[in-house]
């Protein structure tokens, strides 16, 4: 038997009182601190979200097992406090059912302006996440400007903030998406910089597509099958096959909902086997222990930082691989990622560098490797301010 | 197959480059954030460890169902880092095996000056946990003073840092140890202010003292056999006698080894059954569910805050009762638990109350609940500076 934890989110407006409770802290010193003297913004205090739709523009038509499209919608939020702005974003390829139409219908329900005291991390995603089910990557877009505004309240990066070492970051795979051989061996020339390499599989020539790719350089690889395979057997042969040819894991074998055959190659494959549609939130990491070998965590998926932490660490202690994925996405839910990628095994944050029209930077991958700012917060600079 | 978290700490020069590596961000206000142009502080940047002995002295004999004393050796440590000073505290009952002979020992082992960057604490943490086994007390006093160290550079409390709304605290239960009647009278008179009282049980005269507190009071109580039970209908008919007279869970019933009839009594039991001497650290609490009910994190025990914090995450997600104890402490280590309430199902943070010479001054109990200061860091002061 047990206790559920207490529900605080039944009346709003003990969310005021709690907050109003907060005491605010810290010195006078204007710019790098919290500021409890300052009148004005003891009187103005409160938190305002804007959001913005965005279209990304994709260098390459992005090919999955299931689909094909050269743009994804996004929208970018903003988070107002005092002086001081934090950035997010929701990033929706349309096959995971969210769009520009409901992000902003679910953002515009959120009335933030009732907690006095941005650092109640925990309360804000709490009512963030009651106010309707699903809207990951909206939700997202929420704890992300929120942990960016934090960071620049405290004026220090997130990884800083959770005690992270920001030269443990992992290298990024660069993703080699399912297209005709001479397409496949542009991109891998372009990828030239990348210490592991993802090929997407589950076409009709995964093969060709894996000897095309080690043909052409060393690197480890890693493949994403995005449930394109329905048999056992055939499965095990090609892992085993894939292994030889410098493989290290494989995302995905089966449908997501397949766990008797997931569970059967995953007790016999000489490599880890990573979930990817299987997984979404916390929720789903202890059911999957003895399913899938490990697990790829993505912000647009988890509602962001806040539950993609504790996910890596429940995973980690449950002896899982942990993977950090992305969308395609601007340079701040990337970076965002990339701040909690010292805690990883593996990190595929390339989604910054799929798109031509970024309007944020940030992390940059340096021979391969995850490098973060010394920016605070997400760690990003705005290059195109869309909300003037 | 999972792959192992990649080890970094085979040779401890690694550390240095990498400390070394982290940029020194922030503005230029002293005293409230991170000073980049400081020049003294460039130069003087490296984190200096002290610790005392100290001998707490317990107002009423602590009995157990194993044991009696009337003090607890304690060992106090200050972590100092430019202008910034940490202050941690090894609490060590002796049936836990350290004593002060054992904490100077391993402490004097640790060399953290290799540390260029506190907030390195994943880091810190994992060289400290790598020295030696064991000795859990002594690694949490460390943990302690540089989560205390990190909260004053930033100069928020570390509930801030880690998101937590202080208006979420629990009510603190307050222990009933196992004595005479007349004692036992005494003591529920003293806690008229608590609003849940915990009786230790396991003694023989178990009805006996239940009967006195409830006769006395209308509060819930919880009882703590410490692994003082042996047969499992024995037991369970005792924790239905037990929810007839308002008790709400149970600590411990069984010896910690006795996996079958604790997982029995959890299966058929109408109250929560809580691990105590049953769990340690993280890595304890995936083999638990399905034994008991929920746990009982002691900082003492999980080496610290960041192992604690990992631990209350992990049995949430797991659907677990999380509690929250502590040892006899001095108001350094109650504090530092106190600031991970909001989080939790139960607290029992009595420690610095059943001491007459606490040293620091910290969270307060009023009217039963955990109420903690609006101080950074640990939230506390040094009333009585035994480093002088």
């Amino acid at each position: 038997m047990a206790i559920p934890r207490r529900s605080f989110f039944k009346n709003s407006s003990l969310l005021l009182i709690g907050s109003l409770l907060v005491p605010v802290t810290g010195s006078s010193c204007s710019g790098s601190g919290w500021n409890r003297n300052d009148r004005r913004n003891a009187r103005t205090g409160r938190l305002i979200l804007s959001y913005k739709p965005y279209e990304l523009h994709l260098k390459h038509a992005f090919t999955l097992a299931t689909s094909s499209r050269t743009t994804t919608p996004v929208m970018i939020t903003r988070l107002e406090y005092d002086s001081y702005t934090g950035y997010g974003e929701a990033s929706m390829p349309p096959y995971l059912g969210e769009s520009h139409e409901t992000a902003a219908g679910f953002l515009s329900k959120l009335n933030l302006s009732i907690f006095a005291d941005p650092f109640l991390i925990e309360d804000i995603l709490e009512y963030v996440d009651s106010i309707a089910p699903d809207n990951y990557a909206a939700k997202a877009s929420v704890d992300l400007a929120l942990h960016d505004l934090i960071g620049k309240i405290l004026n220090i990066p997130l990884y800083k903030m959770w005690g992270l070492d920001p030269a443990r970051t992992p290298n990024t795979s660069f993703t080699i998406g399912i297209d005709k051989p001479d397409i496949v061996r542009q991109k891998v020339t372009e990828a030239s910089g990348f210490k592991i390499l993802k090929v997407k599989l589950g076409g009709s020539n995964d093969k060709e597509m894996i000897d095309i790719v080690h043909e052409m350089t060393d690197v480890p690889l890693c493949v994403d099958v995005n449930q394109g395979w329905k048999d056992r057997k055939e499965a095990l042969e090609m892992v085993i096959w894939l292994k030889e040819k410098g493989v290290v894991f494989v995302e995905q074998p089966f449908n997501r909902e397949d766990r008797d055959n997931t569970a059967w190659l995953t007790a016999n494959s000489p490599l880890p086997i990573i979930a990817d549609e299987a997984v979404q939130r916390l929720k789903d990491i202890p059911g999957l222990k003895g399913v899938f070998s490990g697990v790829n965590i993505k912000l647009m998926k988890c509602t962001g930082l806040r539950e993609a932490w504790k996910m890596i660490n429940y995973a980690r202690a449950a002896g899982m691989t942990v993977m950090l994925g992305c969308m395609t996405e601007t340079s701040c839910g990337v970076s965002a990622a990339a701040q909690l990628s010292p805690l990883v095994d593996f990190a595929d944050l390339d989604g910054n560098l799929l798109i031509s029209n970024d309007i944020f930077e940030g992390m940059k991958v340096v021979e391969g490797k995850v490098t973060l700012s010394d920016k605070p917060g997400i760690g990003t600079d705005v290059i195109k301010d869309i909300f003037r």
